[in-house]
């Protein structure tokens, strides 16, 4: 179905130019802003905009400009409530300047990532904002080529390219610190996908902590899952099956720690009464969980802020420097002290 | 910061015309389907394509067309498993159409919501899709004049306005029919926004289905919520500290139970064997609350991939029709039988 006469705005162009007597040249070149007009006419289109409830046809007038004030967004998943809390700060900070998010969902799978960032570049949009996902840097830095990339969760860097990441691996560091003090020293980890930059700073954390601490890492107590609840339910029931002993669990993000809390309560086993937990993430629902999760806080809404301000930034409307704050651990209740 | 030469992808039309030893106008004719081709002329053009990897500029070709294979959709929360879920499902429907989704969020407020479809109008979305909200029926009905709807949540009908609902009266009957059959018959109910049909609906639900088992309806057991967590949290503190008698819980959605499960553990009531909780949605993360929740099932994907199709039949790419599954209860373990 084209749009066509009937589904488009009432009043035109030529209409609030006849209105407010100027001619439609200067009713364009005063909503581009491309030239000046005089205060008598600028007030003159202002009233008669207004009284009209004019809406001019933005994307048009963008695309002469070279601009669909279009946002396109690469996020892994459409429902993890992670990428969405950023995704929020993103559509925060890019409003009031009139911009709005193309969102596409790559699921990981860096084919499917690069075929997503291909459509959004043809669709025109003015930047690419990337989280995390499995682009290699020549890939990024290839699409920086042709748009302004800011990518999340990747130290890239270049021309048209900015990446940050969050130190989880520090993040990491303070969940075993924290174990320790509270007296556990047999604490099991269900790490992330092996491919996963994060998952394997989070491992790295874990391990070197024990070390610096002189508890010997073993081995039979690490085991793998996949950022999912599954993950995390079928790694602690591995872990009862084989008997090992533990006091406390550190989940490699909170989904894990969801998915671990309810095979040990299919066991009747207590937390934290029996078992600690503690997770990374910090998402909205972990508030929530009984008991409410012990976790590593990621400051995503700011992430999210800082990703929309560096891409306006890079499209030519400076935004002020940010400090994103800090990992930090957010205490709940499902650590005991031993 | 314009789209200048530097960022625009390296292969032209141009260069695809004389590589295939055919005229610019033919390769426009062959991209987009508005002319036939020869046999020969399209395999070497399907060839030439490939070799260049030309990506045509997809926008501005379907801006000529009157098309921006863009279907806007109007959500009330970035952040909502509920609205998530609808969304992948409608995002898989359209994708093999080569449609792609402009998101955008209305918090709920009419007034945001308004300014939203404005904004996705302007944006020259070739339909828009309305996730329940609070726009009156005669606004949809104007945007509908402009552009075509589909609405879920909502029974508004009109030349090029197609609306949907659940039938979430019917869902609640059997929520509290279930709750009857196990022995319960003091069960408390955290209600919804009273704006909101789909809360009204849960509510009357509740209240028919108690009268047609003659179980008398204490008003003292009806608290208000707000379709969130901490919502649920103060309804069941506020029951325990008037000291109501109940055995069960109906809360009005999945966030809702998680709130009032939270508050019983806060008091040490055990979820089911002192409480039962019952909620409505089966939100991905209701299978794995403590003890697993037993819910009334919204099949938002298939809600979703509905959407999708229904735009697509408006926008005509006809698709078949849709046998939407009904609410059915998924029992899991939170409650339990008197």
């Amino acid at each position: 179905m084209k749009n066509d006469a009937s589904f488009s705005s009432t009043t035109t162009l030529h209409q609030v130019a006849q209105a407010a007597g100027v001619s439609p040249a200067t009713v364009s070149r005063f909503l581009n802003g491309t030239a000046k007009v005089s205060d008598d006419k600028r007030k003159a289109l202002e009233r008669v905009i207004e009284e009209l409830n004019y809406k001019p046809n933005r994307l048009a007038q963008s695309l002469k400009m070279g601009s669909t004030r279009t946002i396109g967004v690469l996020t892994q998943s459409l429902e993890s409530g992670y990428f969405n809390r950023a995704m929020v700060g993103i559509e925060d900070a890019v409003k009031a300047s009139g911009y709005a998010l193309l969102i596409m969902s790559g699921h990981w799978h860096a084919d499917e990532e690069a075929e997503r960032v291909e459509l959004l570049i043809a669709r025109r949009v003015d930047g690419v904002a990337i989280l995390t996902g499995n682009l290699s840097d020549s890939q990024i830095l290839g699409f920086s080529k042709r748009v302004p990339i800011v990518a999340f969760g990747r130290q890239v860097a270049g021309e048209r390219v900015l990446g940050f990441s969050l130190d989880n691996y520090r993040g990491a560091c303070e969940a075993i610190e924290f174990l320790i003090n509270q007296g556990h020293r047999r604490i099991a980890m269900i790490t992330g996908p092996e491919d996963h930059e994060d998952a394997r700073a989070r491992l790295a954390g874990y391990r070197d902590t024990l070390a610096r601490h002189k508890i010997e890492l073993d081995p039979n107590l690490v085991v793998p899952g996949d950022f999912q609840e599954s993950g995390g339910l079928l790694a602690v029931n591995g872990l009862l099956a084989s008997n090992q002993r533990f006091t406390a669990i550190f989940a490699s993000n909170d989904l894990t720690a969801y998915g671990a809390r309810l095979a040990l309560y299919r066991r009747s086993i207590r937390v934290p009464d029996d078992i600690s937990i503690i997770g990374f993430d910090d998402l909205h629902s972990s508030m929530y969980t009984t008991p409410p999760l012990t976790t590593v806080r990621q400051p995503l809404y700011e992430v999210g802020m800082n990703i929309g301000h560096r891409m306006l930034d890079m499209l030519g409307h400076p935004q002020p420097p940010m400090d994103m704050p800090a990992l930090s651990l957010v205490v709940r209740e499902s650590v005991r002290r031993l």
